[in-house]
């Protein structure tokens, strides 16, 4: 048997997220059928981060154990032939220790946070970036972002789904830039909690409108409550853009 | 009577091009269904360019002519409130004088042909580049299309449907360069032929492949025959970036 690193590109557009759901496929499945339609095996392929409905990832990190003696390269190209109708690629596949988790090894996630401001709503981004017509000031934005790096309680930045033991993470990185016509928020943490950057991009840009100074940021947060913070932004601005593993 | 200069952003996957056609739905149509919705009245948009099927547009430029008194900016919003559910937006409109004319007056066509090569299919971005899994040499591809460049009779680089009265055009700018995965050529002229982007992309696909050499893109120009140079690239590709006109 073989354990396989995957890293996956996908649309979230077409899935319920990273996990089947009654609604819907999951990228999970559409993988997974891909795997049995190639190899006649039936085995369970882990991801590093459950991406939600509608959020896209750009490097997906995920593993598969197979008992076909295959090369890794076989396998991009068997998984791709099959997934490729689906908006799910695979980027690349490598052979990796049985000690190799996609989501328990991590070492830290990375994602990004797109948002359009402009006054004309997205034709070709559409589905791509959250659309916000009216001006945000990126600046102010960032200043309310710092008072989000470091350890903190984000339990008002958190789903009240969540299930997470404990509600405080370091958020390493959190930066937020004006490209254009684009803002782009950027976040580095080991793990994130649920719909927590997506509260977070909600919250900035309530910042980014004036309705929130940046200090209202660190009210926010220290308020441990959700309601307290923004809304949670829509998930087709959201990409998981990378998942880092420590060196072996 | 006002005349207005639109500025658009299409997708093109869900068009059959610019113009109706039996198959389908045009941009044009989807454009003139929005303003009838708007303001009751039915006048033709023009186009600086008519784009093929699945082309896509960053910056087309129309002009259309409204009895109706309204401002600049309530026709772009009330056309996007139309447009929007149809991949279309119109990113500025302005009055111009009735001596504009979209498609006359325009001095210069810029356009962008995306490939993405690399081994796994597009996943996000998926009909809005051209797909070469095998390895493509960018700077044999700039070599070769250094041939292109200037004033040349360009009858292997059309459409056999092609109804300009002459072949004979002026490429301001060809230019190659490799982004990361991503290999982009970049055209500017004051008009192109029918599918000249398209086969000029194919043929230097070709070149970047090894099967040609920069040198034959020469040859292929100074055959004057279609069958001389490569394939015409798919559409998806190819996005009209931009049409410029003399300042007034």
């Amino acid at each position: 048997m073989t354990r396989f690193k995957l890293v996956l590109e996908y649309e979230g557009a077409g899935f319920v997220g990273w996990q089947r759901q009654a609604t819907g496929v999951g990228v999970q499945q559409a993988v997974e059928e891909a795997v049995r339609a190639f190899s006649g095996e039936t085995p369970t392929v882990i991801a590093a981060g459950r991406t939600d409905s509608g959020v896209h990832a750009l490097r997906q990190v995920a593993h598969v154990d197979l008992e076909k003696d295959v090369t890794a390269g076989t396998v991009r190209d068997a998984l791709n032939h099959f997934l490729r109708p689906r908006g799910v690629a695979v980027l690349t596949a490598g052979a990796v220790g049985q000690d190799f988790h996609a989501r328990f090894s991590a070492s830290e996630r990375g994602y990004l946070y797109r948002i359009l401001n402009r006054r004309a709503p997205p034709a070709l981004e559409r589905g791509r970036v959250w659309w916000v017509p009216t001006p945000l000031d990126a600046s102010a934005m960032q200043d309310g972002a710092r008072h989000l790096i470091g350890k903190h309680d984000f339990t008002s930045f958190r789903a009240s789904e969540c299930q997470a033991d404990s509600p405080v993470k370091t958020l390493d990185h959190l930066a937020v830039h004006r490209d254009g016509e684009e803002i782009r928020i950027t976040a580095r943490a080991l793990s994130f909690l649920h719909n927590q950057m997506r509260i977070i991009a909600g919250t900035l840009q309530v910042v980014g409108q004036g309705k929130f100074t940046p200090d209202d940021v660190a009210r926010a947060l220290a308020a441990r409550d959700r309601s307290a913070a923004g809304p949670t932004a829509p998930p087709e601005g959201l990409y998981l853009t990378h998942v880092a593993y420590p060196a072996a």
